[in-house]
């Protein structure tokens, strides 16, 4: 008979149920051939004596084996193992101790080059730049849980918990639409708007609408890294246009418009990523009406319409827009918190309609909860608080960091005091370079990152984006303590 | 002077700033020039007593279009229209008081066809068909919302809220990795799990990997539809086998690989959607040596594992993948309840590393405060709880569902009792048509819904897939009467 006794190990310390790991074990001696088709198994009594558990273990262990193909039970005879098993192959079975599923696959597939981003893993004692994120620290996370645990106690709560709409939940779209309205000078209803995992899904989807292989798309010189990878992968070409101090130069695209058509135009209107310019009331008609004219969208892409520290904000082009071209983008990431992925992508209704059908393929719906929280976070007025309050703190670190910039560093970098926004447009002094920098920097725990994002172009204007919001104050003397050290040893 | 005095309407009941309210009307008066370049606007004070609002009022209205450009400030002279924007079109603005996004858009964008869903209306009263989802109503939605509430309150919690990880929460892979070794027999750590937003990432993301133009994969002459309709949109072909009552016929398979490459093969093993049946031992092995033999993919969606009602479920193909041809996507959402979107695309690391840096340009990241109280859910045994509490009453449920169609109408319609999962495969009695079905229903307030998408490959088996999980005992009996009143009148 086969050694069944010092065939099988059972672990009775792991939680896995002892007729799975004997029947598991089962398997890989068939497959291993060790138990070869039509060997008759013993009685369960016999087994159960042989390897010291309960007959019930062997019985619900055959029964398994049973269920999945591997045995057969002919009446009055007994169990056996299954003569209809195709011949294994026994090669692929000899590591059966080896990770499943290792390194590699067994297949091929497309692999996209252009999507390499460096990630940098943090390091203890390390100080890493951003482009300009929220402070975490500053989120009402807990006011946030609270109003999400008020909701999900609400008696009819099960009816948002299944397969529900694709654009977002409808209170939340009625909410957004009055807010947006009131606050952006916008004219929508509910039925313009597609709530998304954060901006960065609403032009996925838009670049999936508007641009195939062959289309055009405009951009500037200098541009936000993601939506040029966005707009790449859909096989589209990017012109770029120039960026000056007043935005996109529309005449640049007015000649393009003259000599080929283009499907549509990205702006972050507000402050361009990543110069910080505001594209000027001029250039805005001008480009509105290029687009009426010639017939092409243009992604408004207003990330932090909300940080602006001299005066309220400039209306976007949405607000202008009586043609519907302007497709919307905007999110409560930069606002509230990254974690949060609650965006929103608007524009005539036909357009919405069409990105909720992609947008079902994508991810079928959003979270209907959490949208349901941030409703009742915009509605209650805690948005606009919040934005008050870390306005405040966003405008005294911008004040501080660039202050600290202007008494330390004048010779080394030039930069216009950022009116909204979290973060600085920094240029260096052509005798110096961002690869020397940022390799001296981590000497001093100072990491400045993938710097070369910022000049997509090859443009050589020798500038990064700093944010500065996500440091206190005792963290920006510590940053620029840093970089002081850093560019001292430069120096010398 | 302009009448300045009848052109302004002032709405203190609103929530929009005065200034706001009048700076907006002064821009719509310039772009209908009815208020033209280099007109010398009133000095505040006479405005402000003109309106009859604050002086501080105009003195921000003024400064808000200054800002944005419409102005221009000429010392010692006073506030002029901006002599330098570009004329306008008078056409675009009659309409000033329109939606500014409308139905339509003034641009072209591509619209997908296919893409076309048929979304019934929630009507009062009617009772909706679903293909197998779970009963909301029995979602531990308050535990869990507890649950991310106490993560929230965490000291540390802001560390989590920023931009993190590409593949998920880790602390949740770790735990998520251990959960399937042990549940399902796989052998796997963090590193080949890609936490998504429910299964339907998974399938767009492995389409997107391995699927272009003129690319082949094959699937069920009966499929999932939404998995068809997501693989098409890669343009790449379906080629579709036989699904007998062991599953996909591994035959048909071979024949093709022997014929031509192909990509992949869509399985969803445990269950076949739509008709249930589970994929024979013979036929895993045997299409787990194919993928290795002609190199391609399997995409294991293993949609409702954890449903099985006589037995413990069968172990997944991923279980016996050693040469990484599997690509196992599963999730929460038939478990606990579609709201949570907490999937998972699992294979070998560098194909989880791809679909990664694809996911980044989708929706940057998951959520990892829903993805936290996941974790908690699944090590502290929770889920498991869970998943054994609405077994007994899915169980029940079918066996009512599946007892009354036998009782009732076993002249019309023939059917398996299914070993697991919430469905059954209701095969019509061909001297009936859905259609008609479909359509008499309706008057007894039954929706039967999108019935033909049961039938993509036009084969005529006249069959459909029903959910029993989501009506309670009640509920079901009310199902069955109206059905019942259905089939009377249709053999009257």
């Amino acid at each position: 008979m086969f050694p069944y006794k010092t065939s099988f190990q059972i672990d009775r310390k792991t939680n896995q149920a002892l007729y799975l790991q004997l029947s598991n074990q089962f398997i890989q001696l068939i497959k291993e051939r060790k138990l070869v088709p039509e060997t008759k198994l013993p009685g369960s009594r016999v087994l159960s004596e042989l390897l010291g558990v309960h007959r019930k273990t062997i019985v619900a262990c055959y029964e398994e084996l049973l269920l999945q193909g591997w045995v057969e039970s002919v009446p009055k005879k007994g169990t056996f193992v299954n003569s209809k098993l195709p011949k294994l192959n026994q090669q692929s079975f000899n590591a059966d101790k080896e990770i499943l599923l290792k390194e590699s696959v067994g297949f091929q597939f497309y692999k996209n080059y252009d999507l390499e981003r460096k990630y940098f893993k943090h390091q203890d004692g390390f100080m890493y730049l951003n482009d300009g994120v929220s402070d975490a620290r500053l989120t009402p996370t807990e006011d946030l849980a609270r109003t999400y645990r008020r909701i999900c106690s609400r008696k009819n709560i099960y009816e948002e918990m299944s397969y529900g709409s694709l654009f977002g939940n409808e209170k939340l779209r009625n909410t957004l639409a009055n807010y947006l309205n009131k606050t952006r000078g916008l004219n929508i209803n509910k039925d313009n708007i597609l709530i998304t995992r954060g901006s960065q899904m609403g032009i996925f989807l838009s670049a999936k609408l508007l641009l195939q292989k062959e289309d055009t798309i405009i951009v500037g010189k200098t541009n936000y890294t993601s939506a040029d990878a966005t707009f790449l992968q859909t096989k589209a070409n990017l012109l770029r246009v120039t960026v000056d101090e007043n935005g996109l130069v529309s005449d640049e695209i007015e000649q393009i418009c003259q000599q080929q058509s283009i499907k549509g135009v990205y702006v972050t209107s507000h402050h361009h990523h990543p110069t910080t310019v505001t594209l000027s009331a001029e250039r805005r008609i001008h480009l509105l009406n290029l687009s009426k004219k010639y017939n092409f969208a243009i992604i408004e892409d207003d990330y932090d319409y909300d940080f602006n520290y001299n005066h309220s904000p400039i209306l976007p082009l949405a607000s202008h827009d009586t043609n519907g071209n302007v497709i919307y983008i905007g999110s409560v990431c930069k606002t509230v918190a990254p974690v949060y992925r609650i965006g929103y992508l608007i524009a005539a209704k036909e357009f919405v309609n069409e990105a909720a059908k992609h947008r079902r393929f994508i991810d079928r719906q959003g979270d209907a909860l959490l949208e349901l929280a941030f409703e009742d976070f915009i509605k209650s007025g805690d948005l606009d608080r919040h934005i008050n309050k870390v306005m405040k703190v966003y405008k005294a670190r911008r004040d501080l960091f660039c202050q600290l910039l202007k008494e330390k560093f004048s010779d080394v970098f030039s930069f216009e005091i950022p009116k909204g926004g979290m973060a600085v447009w920094l240029k260096l002094n052509d005798n110096y370079s961002w690869e020397t920098i940022a390799e001296i920097a981590r000497k001093y725990k100072l990491e400045i990152g993938e710097w070369q994002r910022y000049d997509n172009a090859d443009l050589g204007h020798n500038s990064i984006r700093i944010g500065f919001a996500t440091y206190n104050e005792e963290e920006i003397y510590e940053l620029i303590s840093r970089l002081s050290r850093t560019i001292e040893e430069i120096k010398n």
